[in-house]
């Protein structure tokens, strides 16, 4: 089967049995159709149906190795600098497509299963057989084209606590039979995005594991489908408020939904088990496959989307209320360009210094992507926000509604809401597109996800020093040092 | 007729017939039973039973100047410090109570009316008749204790145009008519926040006017009731979803909504109008008269009130969640403290330090006051939030609600949400009210509202700067220049 | 013997036999004449004539309550807000002087022995020949009018191993032996400034002691001469270049000098022993006697001082060059009024709110000022010198000397550097002002300074979230959250 | 003459008899040899010799198109993108050995004459005769491989005047007489950095002219030698107190010099005129010929350097003082590489995304190096600096000298000094290295020089946002509101 339609995606959806709890009521059916996911289901049936387009599917398939047949380019394992490049066309359609709003569109774990596909060495070590199944599976949802969730975090009582300690051990996800067939597995994990919406559920190892033995339950790689026996999702409220593209332009589009995944002793069969008890190999799977290159490839190709977007915002804003000519506006803009340029240059030179690994995956450079996921969350995530409110400001507060401007009155709001350049209900549709991403709950979300997307920003930091070799530039202080003396 | 009981405000609210459109919708009585504003309502109606409850009636009033009934403290013209402090006594309890999130208590307001009320002198420059006015009028809405709002932005079509200038000068609200009897009114005014559920409208000078003939029909100062013929209020949606308590601890008590007023040719009777045609009474009346002054002390009050209720927010979710010794988060608590304790000084010094004006109003220091509110926009209220959302990380994402805890699967959400110093319903509940301060859109409101609240931070720092003097500085400089030459 | 004037300072100086290593030199006398300390020493002897000065001696002195003679005011125990209100009108004098320049003017130790010498009672608890020896030493230093240094840091071999335990404790100033007639001690404590043209080094407890043996040698408190024998001072080379007061106008005034105190065996005698052997009393000298208080009301005065002549060197120069109506300009020069009027209000804030602590000692409200040296170092103290350079910007990169305006070719310079409201020479010595402040040695020196006065800020924050109450605004926190519950 | 050698370059200063002011001083030969020059000559020197150095004369040079002998690379016509890589390599060599410090390496203006010499097309349509000179001088320049200056800012009494007007006309440089052999020019023109120490001085358009009568006499280019008579240099003081390499570590190695550049009636021969009152020819000579880029090529190749020096520095200083392990020590480590990755990002991006303009010069992508140009100054440079105070601390303000630990009293510096991973010698000159840069005089001026190195911030980002095309992004958004609408 090649790559989907979105009616497939949608059919597929709607067939499946996932226990979704949401608001206090449970949805195990017809998940399409619910209000909180309907919106976000169409959107991203529209991305797989711009595989079908032609003006897109070019760039976002590419021919199966199993079939000929076009499946998703973000399955494609790239051997050179050009695969990736193609690669990262494609996932740009999307990105740009959704602004960036949507964090897991299908391309993100398609890359994490690409490398794991191609590094059959590496699950070769746990045991050839699970080499043999992960790329059985890797193949599989290339070919079938699937939507997949993953959930990390475990959850957290106590943070000064390790993860897999919390709660005596007994809160984060643990195998509590390990059985001839498979394993079962009990305990949650908290933030399975858009797993209500996915097909399949990959659950990796999320925290670092010691070598010892009571280690062991924690240690495994596996995926099991969204609808597993005794697999609960938690999510919260929609930020879909159930209005229009016009009230809500994002929302209405875009809300992933964040669940918590809980597994009441869910039993998942050996086929779908990938690591089980290695620590030291569930430590280094995101490295040694290239999985987390390959998927911080895709972040930042996503995060460039959206970075120019409110490029976008912004300087129209400004035009809009006639403020592009003031120097305090002009450096905000200059900023969000600098940006949106640092961002291009980061993904163009991961790309081209890229490398092979050990298993000739082509893979962007690490250092230049681990510094732009360093990066990006910290010092690039809160300043789009901040200065769209800025060039906004009360502009942001008081905004009328598809429904007022049908309403009787809509004279008052076309004569007094008007703006340098254009009609009220232009200058409306403009200034609640920047309040959906930038004031709202939606954007409230976002910001938390950009912030926080892959973990503790302290923690992260550790990791990008403690992974960076220091040497040559420390190299060079002691050569000048020692010059003369 | 003494301070006011909740359910006198409340009755007096649904009696009358105010214009107000929102999604569509028209709702001329019974606001006070409108989900879009019976919360809002009912947490001003409790601010008006604090003014008779034992624990705080001595703050929050004083014996009426006329009738010896309790009165309320923001009605006091001060003479004194002592005044200035028993003022802030009364203006903060309400502002702990609403934890700063409401902006437009009665208070501030009463605050303006009281100086203009203690400067018939001001008024008298436009006639006796516009002192007379004024006293009549500041006079009668003690002895109600009514509840004012006002408004202040014109329509901004081009922020490159003045004020009174946009759109050829017929959007700004203007006099069409003088009568003998009074004015007609007609334009718009942008965010007249909490107007729908307040009795009066004050319309007031809002830019700087120029002492020519082109500017008189924006010179104007007048009062309206909210429910004046030919007057219409344009809402935005309510921010409350329509959740309990537990679900949007804030939105659910404190959005105050904000409205445009459209000024359908509304006729002004003569004594409501306290100023008219008089540009340069109309660009001073703030500063001669120290409305400015109490109501930015009024201001602070409230803004103290909120940093201090983040402070205990972000402290309680650092103990709930273990994290209160890593030294980045007790930096952070720490920036916190400063905050509350400069706030703190800044209003202790401008009490002490104050002087009386020529009308013998005791005024707090104005360069301290004006110091206070160009930093606390641009300086405290984003970190306030950005705090809170680095504590709270991406437990802030996936949060159940009250219906979730009452639903068949509580058990699995009391298990993994216990937090390490509560159980998962405290902690959801702490994290809900965490992200309904920043991250939900009722947030995302409050934080444009603290920082645009006096405006264009760009033209609020020339004004301080314009009115600042530097000599003493400048010289000082000069003095070490000169002191060896 | 009354306050003393400046070359009243500079003989007795002049006759010490400090032991000062500079450069690879050693100087034991005549002090004041030496290059590296002569132009400082001036600027102190500057400052005690001051206090002979009929414009400022009302300021800067009261009776002694020994004699009855003019002695420092920064030695009168305060007991009421007037006295700490008193006591800071002579301290501004002194830090405007010096522009703020000075840390170690003569009122900032004296502040520590005014608060030591009001607290017989504290060190009584060590036994009352400690409480009579303290008390008659401050006598002593109030009538003699000596200048104190201090030393505090110990070596800093490994930032990770607790201070006295460095290089196996050795290298911590520490007690070698204990005789009938006083103590011998050895090690080093890091930046005396100051030291070099002081009379008396207070050699204070320095960081948190435990209650344990191991701990006891480096649990003292005493006073030495500066010329002690065994005592060396090892100096850091002079930051005045030797130039005149318009090439280096700040260098060559306010240059005090770090050092690095040795002490190799020196006697203490049993006179000059103030705390012997108890770390709890160490522990909580300055918070216990009032001296933290003190020295920080003095520490904000000067540091409000500074701030003013930013502001009055910052708005200088904009209108020397003609950018004051520039909006970016505008916004910094607003920023510097707030800090001014922050400053101004913690200081007035806690001044008015102090309290008697029970040696009856009416201290400055500490929460305040512990806001204020948080606060400072971290958010004021950079943007001084930011603003200034970002005003001067290229302009302060190649200003003439002295010299130059002296020699043939000064009309080029003349023509060339003209600003837009006065001549080169002016402009000239006002940049060269400016670079002194923000760009030259001095400047950076400056800047540590500020930085890292009270110690490592994280530290910093750390004790000052462990000695706040945040239980009020917790409490209003969980208030609301219970408040329909 | 192919490549010099650095005594070559000496010999040729000390043979010219360039006028300099200092000091009051007028010098005017055996500049090498001047306590102001001689470090900073000597350090150009050794950037000379390394184009003999067998490991780096394959980088520095290329054979000349004229002679085939070996000729600095920086004169290499581009022509793909593989040239780009190998001219950046011979940059890099000379910015790595000079760690970033130096602005002015012969390669900055190498760069902009290869540019002009490769555009006849541009230059001769101001005349033939034009393209020729240029051609000419270009291909002199290269072979006698001389150093040059250049120096832009016109004198700037009051920035609020167009540059060119200041003092009615009269400040700026401009042309007083056309010769049949030349011009006259007289004015000055300020930040003449490095010209002291070079050999030509080139005095390109400075700012935006317009194309009318009065602009006429601004609208040159040409080229002088810089012991032109008429040419005088007033430099500011150097910032090289005389130390060693131990005390003065980068001071004494390269402090540049900065100084005002005078035409006194200077006469600029025909040949030496490469442009001449064509003002929109002036206006884009920068972008038409591709020198801005290649120069900015330049620059951001020694800001990486740079960046990589102090990322270097502050990891080294971590390491010795054992902080390493600290969370926010290793977030600003952690920041470091971040920007040592982007800017290495940027360079390689707009390199690989060059295109060849109508000259055929291959240039690097312009967006990348601008937004290069414009994050730099603002957001890096400023931390570099912040950062490795933070890490050093009061550790930098006492640091004894070389003279200190060659005398007697040695033995407390050795003791007292020492670090958890080295001994006092060595921490005491790698802290005298972080102190010169960023803390010493040196230090302020290298913030200045970079933070305004392309002229005024404000004006860079409106140059930015008016050259960037924004339509993309802008349309993206409009998509997104015309998607359903």
């Amino acid at each position: 089967m090649p790559a989907r339609t979105g009616s497939q995606y949608l059919a597929r959806l709607d067939d499946r049995t996932t226990e979704i709890h949401i608001d206090g009521e449970v949805v195990t059916s017809a998940v399409s159709r619910h209000p909180a996911f309907s919106s976000v289901a169409r959107s991203f049936a529209r991305l797989y149906d711009l595989q079908h387009d032609p003006a897109h599917r070019g760039d976002l398939t590419f021919p199966s190795p199993a079939t000929g047949e076009p499946v998703p380019v973000s399955f494609l394992a790239p051997r050179t600098t050009d695969d990736l490049v193609r690669r990262r066309a494609g996932m740009q359609v999307w990105a740009r497509d959704s602004a960036g709003f949507l964090g897991r569109t299908p391309d993100y774990l398609a890359s994490a299963l690409t490398a794991f596909g191609a590094a059959p060495a590496f699950f070769a070590r746990a045991g050839d057989v699970f080499a043999e199944r992960m790329l059985r599976y890797a193949d599989r949802m290339r070919e079938e084209d699937l939507l997949l969730a993953h959930t990390l975090v475990p959850p957290q009582v106590n943070r000064a606590v390790p993860a897999v300690r919390q709660g005596d051990g007994a809160l984060a996800t643990h195998i509590v039979h390990e059985r001839s067939d498979g394993i079962v597995v009990r305990g949650a994990r908290l933030l399975a995005t858009a797993a209500p919406i996915a097909d399949e559920l990959l659950v990796l190892p999320s925290t670092v594991l010691r070598n010892a033995p009571e280690d062991a339950p924690y240690s495994f790689a596996f995926a099991v489908p969204t609808d597993a026996p005794g697999l609960r999702f938690h999510c919260r409220s929609s930020l879909h408020r159930g209005g229009g593209a016009f009230d809500e332009p994002l929302a209405s589009r875009f809300d992933e939904m964040d669940a918590i995944a809980v597994f009441d002793d869910v039993f998942v069969p050996s086929e779908r088990v990938f690591l089980l008890g290695r620590p030291e190999l569930c430590n280094t799977l995101y490295s040694e496959t290239g999985a987390g290159a390959l998927m911080t490839h895709q972040v930042v190709t996503r995060t460039l989307a959206k970075t120019e977007f409110f490029l976008g915002l912004a300087s129209s804003m400004a035009e809009a209320i006639g403020i592009s000519g003031f120097a305090h506006i002009q450096q905000q803009i200059a900023e969000l360009i600098s940006y949106v340029e640092i961002e291009r240059a980061l993904l163009r030179a991961a790309e081209v210094e890229g490398t092979s690994n050990e298993h000739g995956v082509f893979l962007p450079r690490w250092e230049t992507l681990n510094a732009a996921r360093n990066w990006y969350p910290t010092h690039v995530a809160p300043r789009l926000t901040e200065i769209v409110r800025t060039f906004g400001a009360s502009g942001l507060m008081a905004t009328p509604s598809e429904a007022d401007f049908a309403a009787d009155a809509h004279g008052d709001l076309e004569l007094y809401l008007q703006s340098a350049t254009c009609g009220a209900v232009d200058r409306t549709a403009l200034f609640r597109l920047a309040a959906d991403a930038a004031v709202s709950g939606f954007a409230g979300r976002q910001t938390l996800y950009e912030q926080f997307f892959f973990g503790d920003p302290v923690r992260m930091a550790a990791a990008l020093v403690g992974s960076y070799d220091l040497g040559p530039a420390q190299d060079r202080v002691r050569d000048l040092l020692d010059r003369e003396r």
